[in-house]
């Protein structure tokens, strides 16, 4: 591991030569402080995204996640609420003073996505979108990029570079797990990128263990062991009844599961 | 390998009951005919894609590929001439009497690459762009979709479903490597897609053996096993200096290489 | 790829200066004709295997393949007859004059296998087992070394130089497919690594599209494109019950299948 | 992930109903106390492996590693002083009383290896060498037994499974690493295998981020990871000199390194 040769100029380290913290409505992510994201996988109601951003607000937790446009591997997959979605995102957030994270699935979305969102999600799928990301690039929101399936480290600081050179300098990496052999998990979350990027990097790095393990049991001690490894933050699945959730419910956690893991973090 | 229970419905062998064939001015896709699709990884000059379109046309070739807008992983790469690269296309595509088969990169493209193209490629990073399947969906030309690097058959088959949902049928897949473990190959290719493909679904498939080695030696041996595996075609890229191509060099065949080989395949 | 800076020698093209031929009681591997070796996965019974190889022999076949000690990944599974699962191959192989190849699972049974086979055959899993490819080394008999699902070509021809640097020069290296995240076939066969021994090696190399898919459809088209991607030979699984077979039924060929395949590769 | 139907018996969680712990003359494996395994890739000489065993003793470590017989991809690298490799290890052990684990490679080898080490590792290269592990569950001694490069969680339990078949209920896991696209690390740490392996199984599991990494400033994060995950212990690679270490210095601490390290440890 030596940042000599790297092919990212504005995404290295040495750019800016400390660890960048990004403020988002006087919340920070980078730094000391650890940012914790969560939310359900989509905004399926009023009723279920106004029950969790409660319930979120109430535990202290400053970021709300939740898809309006969902990408599916299968169209007759429920894609999300959309418009409706972006709409109850934001009246819940301004109700319970949360800011929102939210999925811009295309170019032609975002312009109706960047009103209605506070940091510009950009999916694992789009994470080699270049139109998506220079568009991004010339944003005034922070981005969270998540790590492609099937993406290199370096492709992945690669794709930041792409934002960084349009002039928008808040990206935030997030780390999801990578497509591997090994299928008794949904990803296999590669923690080992979170030392690799604070090396290379000083973009601040986040862990979404619900995406990376798929597996509700695993994502307390996956999220313990990213704090550990160095993360900035994590991004977590939750819903008030994963039973019948529309999508991603194994991985969603309850809240009382979600509550109960609050002090144990906080301890590291 | 059982045919029931498919997450996919207009993809499926059994929702036409035989292969399908699909014509492009005249030039047929799937059935007896092996078509090849040649080109340069991008339009470089008029000089160099007039060259080469003016040596496939002699060989008998009849689709010209080229990139006009290049998903490049690093943002300091060749990203293509764009435009200019597009009215390149169609100008020594009505000289030579070629079609032409070009990547929409962004929905945002689409208005833009339509007029010049006579097939609209999918590239492997954009397999999971469903805004942009949709749109091709509702799209009267035909589809080339290539398999993400990351992509299981079943979720390429249900990317092309997304296409089919719309009203466009003239999908053609293209095998183009997988990622893996193994770097001795730039990816692997998965020659047993070909048979797979087959098997579940109706659309035609042909083979990229250029992207999924990454190396000219293999680009014989590899178009020879694609055929015989049961291939409708391939896809290959040519350059007329391949030391000298601003993208995809070393794996790009030389014209005396690609000549000889249009004998050889057609001896299967 | 380029032939400079291997790490092996005596595995390497340059070392013989021509592809080897290796010759088994008048057979031989490499060269202008195709080597199969078929045969069940395991010995079961001595009806099975004297039907097995009487039905072979009647079609030409020169080699017997059947494990009689398995290599299974649960210790509950059927562990193969062992010692008399050696002395059936050894019957019928006299009877039906062929040539038997069987697995030396480990250095402890490489006395005890030695005089039944005639070809001894390393399994994916051990080989990266060095010590028993260096006692194969001082071996008398030809060595079929398959590729393990986790080697790079490298790895391999590392493997193979360890029996070659022993003294032991009859070396057959098998291509059986690699683990990739894909898992609609059983492994992934990786064709591409025919050309490339090919091009780094002397050594002639088969190919097994029984253990490299795992599903018997699979099994011819990926045959064919073996062969035209340069495979010296094929290994394939064949029993005369695929239904009721102790191991690896699915990607059993029935002996119809079997026999309807060989004009299709001779063809080639 | 269901506990339901699995395939193992005697490594399922069940079986016991409680979590193992494995005493090794005092030492335990397992329960609240963290073990560290630490020790150079191979003894090399006296002075180096002595000066590594004094340093260790007065850091308060209780377990040595240390390969005498050495698995090399090549059989030109450096092998292992074998024989004197063993008498070396157990002479500084006893000098400052160490438990040693050192690599069982081959059944062969059982005997010799068996009266100079406290602990039998078995390799990755070997997880799948069933008559080597169907010796080990024979054994009286605690086993340690690496995860495959090519592993499932599911092939690495019945690897146990084999083992505790035989009698020997001392068998402890160890999570090294797994084969990826990505080749940032030499391999990919999959700490979601801790949680997973305390669901589904009673024995303890340690991980190896050195082997897991094969870079030395990783070594630390994704130590106190794998404790956050909830690792019984560490096996960690150290050497009085890396620079010049016969094999895999580049993963290998300096003295000062794991010194730093070790309160770190002792907070979670």
């Amino acid at each position: 591991m030596s940042s000599n040769h790297h092919p990212y100029q504005l995404a290295g380290f040495e750019w800016k030569g400390k660890h960048s913290v990004i403020e988002v409505n006087g919340s920070k992510i980078g730094g000391q402080e650890l940012c914790i994201i969560a939310g359900p996988c989509a905004v399926e109601s009023e009723e279920q995204i106004n029950t969790i951003a409660s319930f979120l607000s109430k535990q202290g937790i400053k970021f709300l996640r939740g898809g309006a446009y969902k990408p599916r591997t299968s169209p007759y997959a429920f894609q999300g609420l959309k418009k409706e979605g972006l709409r109850l995102l934001k009246q819940v957030s301004e109700k319970h003073q949360l800011n929102i994270v939210t999925e811009v699935m295309d170019l032609s979305l975002l312009e109706e996505v960047y009103d209605y969102t506070d940091i510009l999600q950009v999916g694992a799928r789009n994470m080699k979108n270049y139109q998506l990301l220079k568009e991004l690039g010339k944003s005034k929101k922070p981005v969270l990029l998540k790590r492609g399936m099937d993406a290199t480290i370096e492709e992945w600081l690669l794709a930041a570079e792409y934002i960084l050179l349009g002039g928008n300098e808040d990206v935030i990496l997030c780390e999801r797990g990578i497509r591997t052999f090994d299928n008794s998990t949904r990803n296999t979350l590669d923690l080992a990128a979170v030392p690799q990027i604070k090396y290379f990097s000083h973009l601040p790095i986040i862990v979404d263990p619900s995406q990376g393990t798929g597996i509700r049991q695993l994502v307390e001690p996956m999220s313990l062991a990213a704090i550990a490894a160095g993360a900035d933050g994590l991004m977590i699945e939750i819903h008030n009844n994963p039973q019948n959730a529309l999508s991603d419910g194994p991985q969603s956690l309850y809240p009382e599961g979600f509550a109960d893991m609050i002090p144990k973090m906080k301890k590291f």
